[in-house]
């Protein structure tokens, strides 16, 4: 795909993923106004919108209406926004910053923080469901999607991954236990992404394998860049502390593995995630760009 | 309904309840373990299951199924408990006692309580969409029940309600400021679950009013009674802090009306309720038994 239509594309995309969420959130000026300013604070940071982009992508690749795919698209950035404003707590990474901004408990105080997450969390599910279904097949796949993300979101994913995370602060971790652990916090709600889009997109069987392969890919790809930032990128760069994660002593990709073996992780996850979609052809693009943008990225 | 064999089937209905939370829910061996020991300690702390009995009395009340209901009952007690875990956190209401025991962060530490009910709040959601349907109009009403349990838990509704209830500290709040308080903050989840049982039961729309009018009586009249508990009774009986209200200068119903006042309001939504429901004859002796349960309750 030529890199400078695909990021046109996905420019617009951006556009329309911003303008879903604005519509599927109360206004700032909406009572009790404090919790609503605190959700858009985060939800709007400049976020890259990964996690909808996937969704979409892996929707389209096997022809799903855009109209299906929005809900689901925003649920995702939701929940990832929820997901940073909570693991940024005091009582958690105790983070004052994140994409060059302060972090939300900064602003708003703990209890806001807190409450601003699980609002977030809520309004994922309720906008899932709320969203009318045109045709009962539709119906049935929202619901799948539903279970799916749940299931992502859980004591196996994203809330388990941050368990594990706090856990593993300090001690030694094996290969195995690390890739648990990343596949748990990062890549379960990445793989839902793709999972999820290709199941209201009406995949088959078949293309549900290979979505999943490269979802697994991608997934894992994210959280092993993500330690190589921290061990290289300056704050300014990233948007959030730099460093973090050595002096946390947390096992990472880079502290377990080393530097060069996790670069090419990387890549080699890179590879595979690309095989896995090479029989959709031109439809598998935009999920092409996403995997390269996702190891490629500088922050 | 004579009260001694109403006892005896919320009895009974209670221990389905607590094995179908159990099923619900991986085991405290489960890998993290203290994430599912966490959860666990919150959910299996002796509390009177009022929410899940009001989803299946609402249920049974126009012929709905068990089965089909069990999902919300068990949903709505996970979100009342992730809601207790969160309210109690040092940085909202900082509470170190509940239902007689220590509080979740007491015993599990702040960052573990936070993903504790962040977990629950997530299995509510991913339960309910994860459970087969049998029929297609089921799956249709479950999708209703999910809005709707979204709608009650976010920023108009549960969340929405702490938010109010922390920035009324310290302040005098109208007759108005206060109803719209408890509304949000105890009334939208109690009205979900029997609005949400009358949706999976297949409630027709007269009996959807008239359900609602018992469930906005029942919600409100639920608050003031725990306001004037509060103001009246001893820690050691309602097994938390009490007098707290007052020490933090929060608007109560109390405060705000007199205790007088309070307790014939109480009174006259009981009233209220059961008014709205003696249409249905004998099958809602079971909600007219809860309704009497939440108003002369003593704890």
């Amino acid at each position: 795909m030529n890199p400078s239509r695909s990021q046109v594309t996905f420019a617009e995309r951006r556009r329309l993923i911003d303008e879903a969420l604005d519509r599927a959130l109360p206004s700032e000026e909406a009572w009790p106004e404090t919790i609503h300013r605190a959700v858009r604070y985060s939800l709007f940071a400049g976020g890259k919108r990964i996690r909808p982009l996937l969704v979409i992508a892996a929707g389209e690749a096997v022809g799903g209406r855009n109209e299906n795919l929005m809900p689901l698209a925003c649920a995702v950035e939701m929940i990832h926004t929820y997901s940073l404003i909570h693991d940024d707590l005091p009582a958690m990474d105790d983070d004052d910053l994140r994409r060059g901004r302060p972090t939300n408990h900064k602003v708003f105080g703990e209890a806001t923080a807190i409450l601003a997450g699980d609002a977030l969390l809520t309004r994922a599910f309720h906008l899932m469901a709320e969203t009318p279904c045109r045709e009962p097949a539709d119906g049935l796949r929202r619901m799948r999607a539903i279970a799916m993300l749940g299931e992502a979101c859980g004591t196996t994913g994203l809330v388990g991954g941050q368990v594990m995370d706090m856990e593993s602060e300090g001690r030694d971790l094996s290969a195995e236990s690390l890739e648990r652990l990343h596949r748990a916090k990062t890549g379960a709600l990445l793989a839902a992404c793709v999972r999820g889009g290709a199941i209201l997109g009406g995949a088959g069987e078949d293309d549900m394998e290979r979505l999943g392969d490269y979802a697994e890919a991608v997934g894992l790809a994210f959280q092993v860049v993500d330690d190589v930032l921290d061990a290289t990128e300056s704050a300014e760069r990233l948007g959030k502390t730099a460093g973090k994660d050595r002096q946390a002593r947390k096992a990472t990709y880079v502290s377990v593995h080393g530097l060069e073996r996790a670069r090419s992780t990387a890549s080699e996850l890179l590879d595979k995630a690309l095989a896995a979609i090479a029989p959709f052809g031109p439809r598998a693009d935009p999920l092409a760009a996403l995997a390269r943008i996702i190891v490629e990225r500088r922050s």
